[in-house]
């Protein structure tokens, strides 16, 4: 493994031996591994889960990182192109993420989306930039519309529960959330969970339709997989059958980048709150999965998070898991 | 040892145990003891001694460490129980924790007291509230009433220099400071030196009595040792034939929590600054304990600072060699 | 090697081991040479590059780092002598630097200049009174005079580049910049080019002349190697044959700490920024160095900084291996 930006670069083998390996790191710790080997954490935004969990990881493997916010630099890093420095930023990530990746034998980023125009954050110009400028393996921890480590740690969740693939029913719902949130998340999952072989419901409110791209391109990895994709805002039929919920909020696309028109979409889906009773129709032992971070009786309500449903713990620890073997596949023995 | 939340729960025998072999770490390094293991930080509150010294403990045997603290995350962490996150927080604790936890071999908490409520704070709640949400051995790295790391560093200190334990005089003495500080130190230190078998006299001036519950803790632990434990507002009674000055600062407790009646309370209180003048009648090589930080000119002269009796710098560092025997007694060969 | 502060406290031979050893650790890793070692990094101002570079080089060699800043201290740090501490910080450096040193094998100490008086930062105050606190190796992370870990990865660079020693002309040239920047860069470089023997200019504006003490010693240095030290305005002539050009902009020193009228003197001269024709009687290969981080389109064009002159990632690299080779010295087998 060279890379890791999309899991849709991955096929289904790969992303079967990498969980393989993922659960024997988990049951026979491998201590020196990666020996002398650094992994570069560059975010460009804040993190909990991904922050710990790598560092983990690489304590873990024998190895170490460091970590690089812009805070931490002088005046922040300056990203736009051909501009005459002369404002606060001191540095340009022209030269500070080769620098940062140099010191390296991988390097994690997360780039956020700027949330102003659908297009760009689809095309996922800051990762691919920042990308381009390192010379070793890149993983990333988080782009404007993708998140493979959070796919492959929730694959291997629902490997771990015995979630069944071909014939496995998943449910990506909107749920609501008072601010406009990155389509990362919600892009990755439907993919993963195509790819999974799964029957994937995306059932979202009228205006927070999954731009065509993402759909078009989880459809072929479903057709791939034996399964299949369809979008509704019918909860009721949605809702039938389904072996999981994941839940998520994420910004209306009829009007991106567009705050006040989004909050205006959104008003009046507070009821879009997962709660026992939309259980009621769905398997028996239906879980609930969601992301980290999560607004509890916003998203989700307390009954549920802290019931037998909730999974979204074993998510979170499948994380390092995941990145483990990440790391142990392109690291190992280079 | 699974846990280590407050000194009274281990017997003296197993504080000396601890002790020996944070003394034969400090002399026989075992760089490969804790190889792979990690050890997750988590601090509700700003540190310095105790963020340095437990990731250099664990580096030095051969494991490693991650730190996590509010700032970092998204929009700080929510610690009320039931609540509709629809405000800044973007995540509770109730995930927040367990995920940390989940990442690590053992967590260290920095909980501090919250200086509202007397009785709440001596409940510890905001630090059992969240010891009880991990699945893995928990360190108090500080709670609102407790600081066993602290006591255990204090103690090896004494054991160096060989202050006697039956029949040697420990003053925990109140110093003045601009602001009303935590009781964990204050409380942790008392019931360490009754725990020790020293005689403990409490000095401080009218209005900071401790309250009764560690007073009675710390007289029971003091009758198992063979020591004692009083209390008085007489300096020259007090710090006759001390081995030993230990200065700290804290609240009122007459007035907990109401900050302008504690300002009121030590007005004029500023003559509680340890000099010279306080050793006229100690033992000749009366030692000067502080848990730092410490206010320079405010709590102690920089002559006494500065001169032979002080072993501030010493306590400082048997922190990391008590921690190291408390991590290599969690996770060795686990 | 017990301490580095400033090259010039080491011979040629001792930079030449340095530097070989700084390259066997790049082809051939030592990943347990400093297992169970812990490196203290103290920051009194941010970092980029020295924040990663030393984390990176502690795990490359099996051991590991904690990192200090002010900012994480409860209320920031006290650095004034003999103060009554009735404000802000609640501790001071006295405290907190043996300490943090207390915790370590050694410690890496960066403080910047006040650049309030001249003579104050070429005595470099700040530094060697951390310094004198510490019972540990100390290495200068960058003082108000100094940065000898820089000049050790531009050795080596040049080395790298085959750049001749004796006989190759070696430009140091201030640069534009919006803000008034210290000396130590400007400083240890022109030392550094001096000690490895070559014809040392330093081409500067009017005002902007190098303290004497600073030119004295690299005169000196030059006259032990077999190399010069002249210093000009004069463009045309310092770049004539010149091998390198190392562009630099520091505070005005007819002016130092006066920052209106270190405005008004480097008003107009915002032509010093290096482009093509700056190459145009050089040696053809002549290179492009600077320490990083880089304002673009102010102190440098693009075309520059990404064209094959520039090798400002190459020595931003080499600070990680100079520093392994520092810290080998340092600590291997102690």
């Amino acid at each position: 493994m060279k890379e890791l930006h999309d899991l849709a670069e991955l096929t289904a083998e790969q992303v079967e031996d990498l969980l393989a390996l993922a659960g024997r790191l988990q049951k026979r710790p491998e201590p020196r591994a990666l020996e002398g080997k650094v992994l570069a954490l560059l975010f460009m935004s804040p993190s909990l889960r991904t922050l710990a969990s790598f560092q983990a990881a690489m304590v873990r493997l024998g190895g170490g990182s460091f970590v690089i916010s812009p805070d931490m630099s002088i005046h922040g890093l300056e990203t736009r192109p051909g501009i005459v420095m002369d404002g606060m930023a001191a540095e340009h990530i022209r030269e500070a993420v080769p620098v940062i990746a140099s010191y390296a034998d991988a390097i994690g980023i997360r780039a956020f989306a700027e949330r102003r125009s659908l297009d760009h954050d689809l095309a996922d110009n800051e990762f691919n930039s920042m990308r381009a400028l390192c010379h070793v393996p890149v993983i990333n921890m988080e782009s404007a519309i993708n998140h493979p480590c959070q796919s492959l740690a929730d694959w291997k969740t629902m490997d771990d529960l015995a979630v069944p693939r071909n014939g496995g029913k998943f449910v990506l719902s909107w749920a609501y959330h008072p601010r406009a949130l990155p389509l990362a998340v919600p892009a990755a999952t439907v993919h993963m969970a195509a790819m999974r072989g799964m029957d994937v419901t995306v059932l979202r409110p009228d205006g927070f339709e999954l731009p065509d791209v993402i759909m078009d391109k989880a459809r072929s990895a479903a057709s791939a997989a034996g399964g299949s994709v369809t979008e509704t805002d019918d909860r009721g039929a949605a809702l039938e059958g389904a072996q999981i919920i994941y839940a998520k909020s994420w910004s209306s696309t009829r009007h991106y980048g567009n705050r006040v028109a989004d909050e205006e979409q959104r008003a009046g889906l507070d009821d879009w709150r997962v709660d026992e009773s939309w259980f009621a129709s769905t398997q028996p032992d239906c879980r609930f999965m969601h992301c980290l971070p999560v607004r509890r009786g916003v998203v989700v309500t307390d009954e549920i998070l802290d019931g037998p449903r909730s999974v979204v713990i074993q998510e979170a620890q499948n994380r390092m898991y995941a990145q483990m073997a990440v790391l142990h596949q392109m690291l190992a023995g280079k």
